[in-house]
């Protein structure tokens, strides 16, 4: 018998999800191979790399041969078959249906919106070398303000973690959207102690595994702030 | 004991992923009721049903108290918690994992894309009185071409239905978007011999359920034809 491969991801960590994945396989200590795709060199691109994805997006899985995208399938996928502490995805009908819904809501509401601040403020003026334009971001600053009221009020509500007592695949993939403006030094948390407190808590349930991801963009905001 | 009270639906029928949930339920034959709200008449922006869903959209599902928004958490919770045949949300990982990887996929590409289609043809002329901005629907329809072609190279490849074999929860997410432009007289999949393949075998599979739930679509559809 041909031995089981180990698991490969295709991962660049200024990428949001990757980011979750990368902490995901950390945290819970699944061996794994990291194959870095840098999105700003193209690497996305190649012939090879829209081989395994035709959507040319990273993360990209590859476990012993089955290829998989998209973050949420993904790290369900991996949540169930590897040995990890059920939490993450529980197996209760109506506990897992709560992380189920906030997945498919995360698509069209934190992603998007936590996304574009960043766009607006550090990858259009990089790329452009134009001044970041004022009345589109505070737009974007509007509807992202919206969304995350609908993050405490719809899913944080009174519980420590977005679906009940315990951190899931929800809080990690909402809670590296939401670090993602603070490559451009903005915390978009400030001023909302609630939500403030629930990344607390998520960055302690996953100790050195979130610092470990979010070095990257630690460094992007260290730049951002030295040129304020 | 309490009798278990009845799963009950909030629907809009011209509403895709209200659709997708109606199939599914009758096709199934799980008990339910139907409450209908009309977003023509903003019924979903009533006190009593944003507190039901703070975003004010449909479907929603309460099952013996439990309330469940976002279509996808909601197909996935029936299809494991209700007698169905396994096909629609397989077990087996890697097969369960092609449709989280599908429905995932599907909140950003086939649902806006196809939905763009319809508001811009039907939705926007009625509200506004004012005919079809053609560049702008020949945009929409570009990225609608794109997103079909992807849906045919990544997904339905050389298979029956999007993810294998059998007809998952992603073919009836997938044909419910697909049916709405019809609305508008519009058929995406002309000539797109292997789509239209895929599509007639997702109704046979169906039977009388996708008909019954597109009923009020195809009165549409003689609306607009009748008006051409």
């Amino acid at each position: 018998m041909a031995a089981k491969k180990a698991l490969e991801v295709y991962l660049d960590m200024l990428s949001q999800p990757c980011r979750a994945v990368h902490i995901f396989l950390n945290h819970n200590k699944i061996p794994h191979t990291v194959k870095t795709v840098a999105l700003r060199k193209g690497e996305n691109r190649t012939a090879e790399f829209t081989k395994l994805n035709p959507m040319q997006k990273v993360p990209v899985m590859v476990d012993n041969g089955f290829v998989l995208t998209e973050s949420d399938a993904i790290l369900k996928y991996m949540a169930t078959n590897y040995h990890v502490p059920e939490h993450w995805y529980p197996r209760q009908p109506e506990r897992r249906a709560k992380v189920d819904e906030y997945t498919a809501w995360h698509h069209n509401y934190i992603r998007p919106h936590a996304a574009k601040v960043f766009i607006m403020e550090v990858l259009v003026p990089h790329m452009t070398r134009q001044p970041v334009e004022q009345p589109k971001l505070q737009r974007a600053l509007e509807q992202l303000g919206d969304t995350l009221d609908k993050l405490e009020g719809m899913f944080l509500k009174r519980q420590p973690f977005l679906c009940g007592d315990d951190i899931t695949l929800a809080d990690l993939l909402a809670v590296c959207e939401i670090m993602q403006p603070l490559g451009g030094g903005r915390d978009i948390l400030k001023g909302r102690p609630k939500l403030e407190s629930w990344r607390s808590r998520v960055k302690s349930a996953l100790r050195g595994s979130f610092d470990e991801a979010h070095q990257i963009l630690y460094q992007l905001q260290d730049k951002s702030t030295s040129k304020l």
